[in-house]
């Protein structure tokens, strides 16, 4: 059975794992340890537990558990002093502190869930991500990383504070691969701080994996704005070191006018420039997702289609 | 197999069903929804969710799964806005919200912790218990009740506002059982206000099951002050209409001088007074527990032991 880890945090790897999950795969997902936003935020700030939310999200892809237990560990609290922790989150808070350890609470909430593969925490430890910008103001904290809309204007640093030292399952997991997924994701905040942590790039450009980049669908106003298909290579070029990449997922279809105008306050379309024979375009596009109003973090009403993704995959994977 | 119905609520349920679990009996477990205190007091406010703290408990003691899980489900959040709500309390309340029933809630949380047996709330609609005392003041709730310290200066009425209509699961459990436990717990907070549903004490009369009631061990002060057997009897008898007790389990092991002491504040040992064919005299005192820093409720210090109540009400089932 073919190994394919997933390198991401959020939703990107939400809908990449979901996917694949249809198929006779091997599956661990890498997950980032950056957020600190919404309810993922506040048990940090308030219990000290390392952030439950990305995590969830893998979790839930990889579930083979009833729908209702996965709307349960979806299931945002609405009002009083829970008002926006989402179930699952508190679920894997409680189990941290019962346990007295993350990597356990992430074991046993995968038991609660009949999960099939792995989500591993790229790192054990509480970090901070900060950004210093070209203007020398510093952003501390993922969403506040998240909400600028001054990054396009550059920026000197993105670093991972304390410096973190790697999950020693990280390593080994990506050594072992044969397909490594990174993206698609939220850029600066959920697929890059994989790379800030001590070894994940060497352990990358090391892996004899085949590596794939999926290129995301929309440009974020003020952070990526113009960025085509070549920014985003040339960017992960820098933080892993070296192109790495066999392959580039990208998107060809394009939403409909009405969504485009939407979305425009969000950000425009990824386009493509040069061209390149790792290049695969597809139609990767999703139905139109309901925003809902439960869903505090606003994600993306232009998503990527699970199973289309999953396709384009594994058709790298049978030649494999 | 024999088929045993226990009426109460928290602590004292908990540890009656916890000790006829290790048995090859049928367990049904019916429970007052009349709390309002502590973390389940919050969620009813907060949530306007069924009120979730005795279900929990009952649903561990009739847990087969892990000591994790249990450990789990009792974890209380020490800090921040989740500060003393229980983990079990979140679920069962966000299951409730999610499945849009709280009995439905109660069944899935079973399916989690792998019960042997059924808990049932004894109504499903919201109710608040209320007590006029003689001196025309009311106690509004569960929690001003357990808190009073004038009850034992008498008490015109105590009743459930609104009237609520019985869980028709309740009577038709009753109805087949072969064994009706009644106590012990909290008198006036979890005992009796199952007996002011409507239906019950009728179905109760009715039933053919032998029917044994558990004497507290202890006198609460200020609400049960010099009560010996004969008058908790004599308050159920009111209640129930009749009386309806083929057996009486009364403890007749005395505590270290020192633990009743260090209880004083709180009340005294219950005594026996009339003698009645009907008595059972063991030992029933548990080991000594310490009280966590994390139980809100400052539940008692002497307990009744699982084991030796088990152990004497299976010598009433063997003999059905």
């Amino acid at each position: 059975m073919k190994k394919i880890v997933v390198i991401g945090g959020g939703t990107g790897n939400f809908v990449v794992l979901r996917g694949l999950k249809q198929y006779n795969v091997e599956l661990t997902a890498i997950v980032s340890m950056a957020d600190d936003g919404g309810s993922t935020g506040v048990l940090r700030d308030e219990l000290g537990v390392l952030p439950p939310g990305d995590v969830r999200q893998c979790l839930i892809a990889l579930s083979n558990s009833s729908g209702l237990m996965r709307s349960l560990m979806n299931y945002r609290f609405e009002n009083g002093n829970l008002g926006g922790h989402s179930f699952g989150n508190l679920l894997l808070s409680a189990l941290e502190k019962v346990t007295g350890s993350f990597e356990k609470a992430v074991e046993e909430t995968g038991r609660i869930l009949f999960i099939e593969g792995k989500v591993i925490p790229v790192t054990m430890h509480q970090v901070h991500l900060k950004m210093i910008l070209n203007n020398r103001k510093v952003l501390e904290g993922e969403r506040e990383i998240y909400l600028s809309q001054e990054i396009d204007q550059g920026y000197k640093s993105l670093y991972l504070e304390p410096y973190p030292q790697v999950n020693p399952r990280v390593i080994e997991e990506i050594a072992n691969a044969d397909l490594i997924v990174l993206g698609p994701g939220g850029w600066y905040t959920s697929v890059i701080p994989n790379l800030l942590v001590e070894g994940v790039s060497k352990a990358i450009q090391e892996s004899k994996a085949k590596k794939i980049f999926i290129a995301n669908l929309m440009n974020r106003k003020g952070q990526t704005t113009g960025f085509k298909v070549s920014h985003y290579l040339k960017e992960l070029v820098s933080f892993l070191g070296k192109d790495v990449f066999d392959y580039i997922l990208i998107n060809q279809r394009k939403p409909t006018v009405e969504l485009i105008e939407a979305y425009a306050e969000e950000g425009e379309m990824v386009e493509k420039d040069t061209e390149d024979k790792r290049f695969i375009y597809a139609d990767l596009l999703g139905p139109i997702a309901q925003r809902s109003q439960n869903d505090l973090m606003q994600r993306s009403l232009i998503r990527h289609d699970s199973k289309k993704v999953a396709h384009e995959l594994m058709k790298i994977v049978d030649n494999l």
